[in-house]
């Protein structure tokens, strides 16, 4: 079945719509199977059942990339966080690689082996040694055939080029996506620099994951297209932003708001926030549409039936959703059913019930970037004394921002 | 492995904390697996490794009672909810017993059969027509060997009396809750009553699920344990509330808030105010604690680690939970390490993220109730027309509200 | 002029309705001429003319009743509040009573003079201590010859009693108000029993001022009047609430909510609600209608213009105000002419601006009362080590709330 | 007393911090004596007590400034308002000079002769008919012999400059303000550009009025002034913003609010915000600092209070004011005795009592200028035909924004 399937290529070339996953730690994170802090996908290995759920959920909603479920899964990453199973980063991306493909399979979606940030980077290893982890990951791929490549979740755009021009070597399509916002990334860097730098180094698709809620990434990648046409270039474009509103957030995103991660739950996206995204980002060309953080099915399967008119096909979840709510046709009280068209869920405005809370956060002001001491990655757990002396520093962040 | 398992009596009577488990629909209705409206649960047979996963879920975050996926699995019911697979009843009910045994033999989890409120009930059919169908359901737990039977999501005594009065004849233990808040059932029974009269019927724990957020549910029980004690009676008392704050909610619970089904996010109890709720239900006198409708694995666990003191173990997916988000002492920023303790988590106050949306909603005040026309139950889905008709009626009751 | 005016209890008894005026310690504070904390009437001596512009703007707006600013203004009181003027009580209160007589014949007003509670009562003087100072107050009112009198702002309803006794020996009409919610005053007396006693005891119109917002007095009121019918007894009602919306306030009204008394801006109610508090008491057969802390002169003119039809009077001021926003016919900016018309005004949900705020409050839970240690007023200025100790026992007081 | 007394350029020149006083429309509204839509104030002649009360108020309260009373005061305006007395523009001019001079010799306080924006400009007459309405304006106040002039409350940068060089004539100093935001003027003129126009036009001092609140006119002002010096120009600068925070602004300020003008209460700032805005402005290097619309008294008074330390002085209000609250150590009830000192009050999130209500508004988004057809001012009342029409361009116009 794979063979004949149509590559990413051809697809965004003939104008297609692709259809992203969600993010994988988080929903996992909530089922038990990540730990949150290191957010390692060991889980690939230990818990394939429970990937391997998650993979169809997505399939069922829409998606048409399986993306392997290896976030962090270098060898450097893996130490650095505590990996006491004693799994080899390719242990996990073998696992993971074969779960994906096994998913896809059963429907039209295409595997993506993806690489990330690496704790050598932010400790200032040199490029040869950061591109070498790059290379050990993507063997993996290669080996087990995978359908494209995704350089993703990288705040400091040399850190992503370096890890294009060696994903490049493999000959495999390649995507490159940061997760920064309308600010640039954390060195100033802009979005539209950013975007002419991937495009240089070989990336055919680039765009924005994570850190930022879905209009703020759709606007990013606005700004990057505006960069790549105005440099003379060409590229396909792609998205898969948070699905947790972030109005407050600074150029951390939201890694800098108070709520991260374990209070972020006032701040999820409807299915009908999502109908919105679908389109902005449709309307400005974006044609790879996905998620990250904070998705899960029904937020995908929204996407699909947003698009479904451009698209002509409707996901297999929909059988369990009435289009705009019209499920509730059927349901046993009657002013439930009166809710069953898009005027009233198009302009519904949710309360969060919670009076006490404030409705934005103000982010702590943390603007550290690579090279900054307070950002060399430690292996060892924080202890005490480290707790104190970051909340002093906290404290004049707090005071000077 | 499941003879030598302590039944839900023994435990209760020794004082034993048990754990329940969270709502599946609205968890499955995510996943895409159940339908909003209909509600009803035919995935237990179409897609048994989507159940399986969800309840292997609550299993490991430490889950005791693996209820049975068979919520509106009666037969009138299916028929009214436009079941087209021509799934029967007993098709679904044994096929959800199934996979309930199944992951329940993994752990130390028991299997309960559960019935609810029947259409026929609020169209007014007679007592031995309604018993009947509670009567068919049974036969299939019966069958099954199922540990318990649970007589729940009622909103009228007099029905769950008779599913009650239906359910002792299995010589199994009984258990039956509501879902209604400290006014009492739709007919004005107060809490204290419904309580008595369920003893009386011969339910050994009586409660309360769904509807209202844990604090109200906790509140409500509380009112049926005094109401018990008063009347010189005893019992044991349950708790399965919902995952959503509901501060804003009248008699009819969350069904008549606005964002309901479809916009409720913003309302999710995050795991730290699981943490209050779990130690509110145990001093309250509580035992039998979980969860319904929002519900998922790492609101259970929460549960499970704020009563780890008293019940002397902790689920498996702790391993990938640091108790008070002790795991952040792993993150790669450092600000985010300087959160990984209780004192951060506990005070805070969450924001929405939508500053354009109210805190509170105003429900309808829609407060029919057996009998009354408007909630005769239709088997077709509603008309335009008779949508129209519907707004209308509710112009008015928003009025009088 | 005055000798033909027709009096408080005819106007009441001929079914017409009286407008209060509002409060004037958080007015005069505002402008400059009253100090919080003390909040005593040494205005009406130092600065008359700032006191009579105040009286002025609320009988402009249709007040019917002005309230000699003697609030505060026994001997006992200013004692204790650190008066270094060395002015008496009885120089304040006649130089107040000539103030309100004077703007008082510019219209159709009627003079009351008024007493609150006492530190004496708070130190458990005893009854005829207490007395005395309303007796002393009382023998002012009677030289300038005030045309009713009012006893208000009392938290127990024993020296409202006490109040009404003193002031009945006087022959003029007396009305008593207490500053307490629908859970009845800081004893637990409901307000059923409240209102009986003080009718009882002499007073001819009975009712609420102060502590909480309007439709939280005027709920308050119903329960007052419900009792004194149900006693078979008969009574006028007046209700004179706060301009603050308090919905978040237990038993001791909003001095108790963290923003009390200078950050209370973002509660103050604008005039549409005002309309929908004049309707309310209006329809719960209140005929003394007016206002208290928070209250401006538009406040009091949006009653007279909500009840304009049923007095058939407009108040002079309204030459300077369109009914429901019509005077915006004629603004500048033609979107804010589109504003000029009731729909507009009625339907607001006003914004706070202040997005980083919560919506409601949480009150500390003080619930002392006359008696407690922690009431007896001190003539001193609180200590530094007396803050302390007061901070400590507020930690209590919020933890057991 | 008045020849004494310093210039307004003596005091700048010397680096005094000269204070402003409030806006007279928004407080005679409320206290019955202006009508909104037309806003004239010819209240300088039918009620000067009440005028000069307010004087009296701001000159207590710590300003230095007395503005004349004279918004719109023109006779184009008057005309255009339906100035139904058939006052001229010289009358109430006249007037208005007096109440100011008298009560300014009450203190240290000036008086400034004041010119606004003109229909006349917005119905696009030529320069010399929109400058023959100042030079009216402007003859009274000469022959009045006020101390300075100010033109305020300017929209368009070019009819500023047209006031600034009649104004300029009179030899007086002349201060130009404009009601603009950060992003510039309605014709998107930034306000670097709007400064250096208005300094070559002849005004000694330049800065920002009405619109915006505090912070966001001291960061309009903060660019003016990095215009000013990069053009290698001097000037003095000043900042009189609005009392309510305007977050959610556009372009048009908070005219374009949905709340504007009668429901803007939540917003209203506490005098600890007005602290917080006194020292950024102070620290933005401006010396001329007073207040708006919806500024009252005790808002002024902050700002001599939190400068205090800096000018050697405290008002004459301030003997009612404990500075930060200490006055409460005297009030009654001890918990709020706690609250006598400033880290209470500087760290208040005020809550706003209002849960049903948005944190933020959406405004409309009109971006009308002069020259467009939907300005052109009208003498007549708007009919019910236009504001139909007006309804179908504000859909169109939110549907854009």
């Amino acid at each position: 079945m794979a063979p004949v399937k149509k590559g990413i290529l051809e697809r965004l070339n003939a104008g297609e719509v692709v259809i992203g996953d969600g993010g994988f730690v988080f929903a996992l994170e909530k089922r038990g199977y990540v730990k949150a802090g290191p957010w390692t996908p060991e889980a690939s290995v230990t818990h394939p059942e429970a990937v391997q759920q998650l993979h169809r959920e997505f399939l069922r909603a829409g998606s048409n990339v399986m993306q392997t479920f290896t976030f962090y899964a270098s060898d450097d990453k893996l130490e650095n966080r505590g990996n006491d199973l004693h799994l080899t980063g390719q242990q996990i991306n073998e696992a993971a690689c074969d779960l994906a493909r096994e998913v896809a399979n059963e429907g039209d979606a295409l595997v993506a082996g993806g690489v990330s940030q690496t704790p050598s980077y932010l400790s200032c290893k040199s490029e040869s040694e950061v591109k070498a982890i790059f290379k050990k990951q993507m063997d993996v791929f290669i080996k087990k055939n995978v359908d494209f490549l995704i350089a993703e979740y990288f705040e400091h755009v040399e850190e992503a080029e370096w890890a294009v021009q060696v994903l490049k070597t493999s000959e495999k399509p390649v995507a490159a996506s940061l997760c920064i916002g309308p600010e640039g990334d954390l060195n100033g860097v802009s979005p539209g620099d950013c975007a002419v730098r991937l495009v240089k180094a070989g990336a055919q698709i680039v765009g924005i994951n994570c850190h930022f809620d879905p209009l703020t990434c759709v606007k990013t990648v606005k700004l990057m297209k505006e960069g790549v046409e105005h440099a003379g270039l060409k590229a396909h474009y792609m998205v898969q932003p948070l699905a947790f509103h972030t109005p407050d957030c600074n150029c951390q995103g939201f890694i800098d708001l108070p709520e991260f991660p374990f209070a972020l739950e006032p701040r999820v996206l409807t299915r009908w926030d999502m109908h919105k995204y679908a389109r902005e980002a449709y309307n400005a060309g974006i044609r790879f549409i996905g998620g990250c953080c904070g998705f899960e099915a029904y937020h995908i399967r929204a996407i699909a039936e947003e698009l479904a008119p451009e698209r002509g096909i409707i996901p297999a979840a929909s059988e369990k959703h009435g289009t705009w709510g019209s499920g509730l046709e059927m349901h046993t009280k009657p002013w439930v059913r009166a809710r069953s068209h898009r005027d009233y869920w198009e302009k519904i405005q949710p309360a969060s019930g919670r009076p006490s809370c404030p409705s934005v956060s103000s982010p702590e002001g943390w603007g550290v970037t690579k090279g900054h001491a307070d950002l060399i990655q430690q292996k060892e757990a924080t202890s005490q004394q480290e707790i104190r002396q970051l909340l002093e520093k906290q404290k004049k962040a707090k005071a000077s921002a």
